[in-house]
C-alpha cells in the first residue's frame, strides 16, 4: 500500500515557491512492533511550518532536505502493533504532511472526543493552538480583571482563543486583524471589546483611541511595525508573551525591530518567548480548562478547513498573507 | 542653621557638565510635627542619578529644575519631632545631595547595625544595592546549581553582590569589568570563576572561551555592545534581569540596540526590567539573607568612599567612565 507525502525539496528563499516541496507516492513500510498506522484526517497548517522549512535559528531541528514535511496531524488508527493503541482510535500529535503516517507514539496522544463538538473544533482547539493560547496568556500574560489585553492575529487559530480567555479572566480585549470580516467576527461573535483592522486603520492611532491608559498584556504573534506600535504603549509592569513573529518569517534579510531596552527597564516589562511544547507536562491542565470552557459555551472557535493534501503548499502560503480565517486545517480524508 | 545642598540648575546634555548642578547654602526650616533632621554621613552615588537629572522616560518623576538633587543617603538623626525616631538613630533611605535633610520618614527607615561590619559596608550593602542584586538575581535570574551567570559592571556596587550570590547558589560566575585590578579583585577576593577585562579583551571571544556552552543568566547593567555580545550567547530558557543600561545614560541621541526578538522566541528567553523599589514589601527578606551572608563570611563588599559633599558632581561622573571601584559613596560627615 502506498501513501502520499510532501517532502522538502529545497529551502524556500522568501515566499514558499512551487517546487520547494514535492508531493510523492511511496510504499508504506510494514509496521514494526510498537508502531501503528494513522490515516490522517486533518493536517494542521501553522505559521511555524515556514520556520521548519528554513535553516534559521529555531527551537527544533529544521526539516531535513528530502525528508517529509513536519506538521501537527489528527487521524484514525487503521492498524496497530503498539500495546494500548487500537484501530479506530483518534490520535493527535506531531506528524507529517501525508495521508498516512507510521508512528511509534512519540509526540502523539489520544484526542478526547467532546460531546456536541465537531472533531475539527476539538482538534483545532484542544491540540496545539489551545494550549499555546492558554499557557502563553495564563503563565506569561497573567491576566487580571480590568487589565487591557491586545492580541494580534486575533482571528487566527491562537488569537481567537487568547481573546476569549482574556474575557473569561475579566480583561478588556483589543484584537488586531486584517479586514472587516475578521474584526466583526472577534467582536460580534467572540465578545472582544474592539478590533483594529490593520489593513485599513492606522494601528497607532487606533491603539491611542482604544487603549488611552496603555496596554497591560501584549500577546505577540506578528512582530514588525504592528508590534512596535503596541510595545510603545505598554504600561508599567506590562507583560509580553512572545508567541510568534510571523511578519518576518518570509523575510530574506530580516532586520530585528529595536529592542525597547530602555522602556523594558523603565516600565519594568517582562518579555518572554515560549513554545507550546515547553508546557507539555501540563497539557492535562490546559486540556481540562479548554474543554470546560468549550462545553460551557464560553469558548468557541472557528476552523478554516480546506480540502485536499495536494493543496497543502498553496494553502500554507495563505498564513503569511492573512488569507486564513480561523485555525487553518487541511481535510486529508473524511472523518 | 544652614545646610549645603546641590540643586539641579539645568538638565545635562551628554556628560554632566559643571554648572548643571549648583551647591547652595540655605536655612534649614524649623521641624514640623512628624519631621526629623538627619545629618548625612554617606551619600550614595548611583548610575540612576543621571536618569533623574534628565527628562527621559523614567521610573520616578525626574528631579525638577531648581530642586535638590535626589539620592540615597545614610545619616544620624540630630533632632526629631517624629514619634519613634530618636536623636542618635542611624537612618537610611531616599534623600538629597545635602549635608542635612529634613524628613517626614517617607522612604526612610532605621539601618540595622551589623556587629563587626563598618557602617559604610552595612549601608553600602544592605541598603539599595544589596536588595537590587538579591531580587534581580533570585526572582528574575532564578539561579540553579551548575548554571552560568554573567555579570557586567562586576566590580560595581551591585555587580560584586550579584556574583557572590551566584556563587552561593552554585553557579559558574563570569564577571565583566574594566581593568586588571577590578578583574583580579572579583576573581581573587570574591571568588568569581573568571572576569573579562572589556577594556583590554575582545568580549565576544572571551565569552566564547569562558562560556562554551552558553549563558543561562545575564545580569544586565550596561547595555550597548557588551550586552549584545552576551545576549548572542544566551542558552535556551535563559533569563535576563535588566537592572541598568549605564552605557547609554549620557548618550545625546540614544539608539536602541537590536531587539533579539527572534532569539527571545526561539530560545524562549525571559527579559525583565526591574527597579529595586518594586520589591520594597520584601526588603525584610533580602535584608535577612544579605546580613546572614555578611555575618557568615560568604558576602564581602567593597566601598569606594570619597570625601566631601562639594565633590559630588566630579565624583558621580566617574560612574559613567568606570572610575569607581566598588559601591561609590561620598563621606559627607564623620560617623
Amino acid at each position: 500500500m502506498d501513501r502520499k507525502v510532501w517532502k522538502l525539496a529545497r529551502r524556500p528563499v522568501g515566499d514558499i515557491a512551487d517546487g520547494d516541496l514535492e508531493l510523492v507516492s511511496e510504499a508504506i513500510p510494514d509496521l514494526a512492533e510498537g508502531q501503528f498506522l494513522l490515516a490522517v484526517i486533518y493536517l494542521s497548517l501553522d505559521p511555524t511550518n515556514r520556520i521548519w522549512m528554513s535553516d534559521m535559528e529555531q527551537y527544533m531541528p529544521p526539516v531535513e532536505l528530502g525528508a517529509p514535511m513536519r506538521a501537527g496531524v489528527c487521524g484514525r488508527v487503521v492498524a496497530s502493533r503498539k500495546a494500548g493503541v487500537e484501530p479506530g482510535q483518534i490520535m493527535a500529535g506531531l506528524g507529517e504532511w501525508a495521508d498516512h503516517i507510521v508512528s511509534d507514539g512519540s509526540f502523539m496522544s489520544p484526542l478526547p472526543q467532546l460531546p456536541g463538538v465537531s472533531l475539527a473544533a476539538t482538534y483545532g482547539t484542544l491540540a496545539l493552538v489551545g494550549p499555546t493560547a492558554y499557557f502563553g496568556l495564563m503563565d506569561i500574560g497573567q491576566p487580571k480583571p480590568g487589565e487591557t489585553l491586545v492580541v494580534s492575529a486575533a482571528a487566527g487559530g491562537v488569537g481567537q482563543i487568547v481573546g476569549q480567555i482574556g474575557k473569561i479572566k475579566g480583561c478588556r480585549v483589543i484584537g488586531i486583524a486584517g479586514g472587516k470580516a475578521k474584526c466583526d467576527y472577534v467582536v460580534n461573535e467572540l465578545g472582544f471589546d474592539a478590533c483594529i483592522d490593520y489593513k485599513h486603520e492606522d494601528v497607532g492611532a487606533a491603539l491611542d483611541r482604544l487603549c488611552p491608559d496603555g496596554i497591560d498584556i501584549n500577546f505577540e504573534q506578528v512582530g514588525g511595525p504592528i508590534m512596535v506600535e503596541v510595545l510603545k504603549r505598554m504600561k508599567t509592569f506590562g507583560r509580553v508573551p512572545l508567541c510568534g513573529l510571523i511578519s518576518g518569517y518570509n523575510a530574506i534579510d530580516a532586520v530585528e525591530e529595536p529592542g525597547f531596552w530602555t522602556m523594558i527597564l523603565m516600565r519594568r516589562l517582562t518579555i518572554r518567548g515560549f513554545i507550546v511544547t515547553d508546557f507539555a507536562p501540563r497539557f492535562g491542565e490546559s486540556g481540562a480548562a479548554l474543554a470546560g470552557w468549550m462545553l460551557g459555551g464560553q469558548l468557541q472557535t472557528r476552523q478554516d478547513i480546506r480540502p485536499g493534501l495536494e493543496n497543502a503548499v498553496a494553502t500554507v502560503r495563505e498564513l503569511y498573507t492573512g488569507g486564513n480565517f480561523g485555525k487553518l486545517l487541511i481535510q486529508v480524508s473524511d472523518y
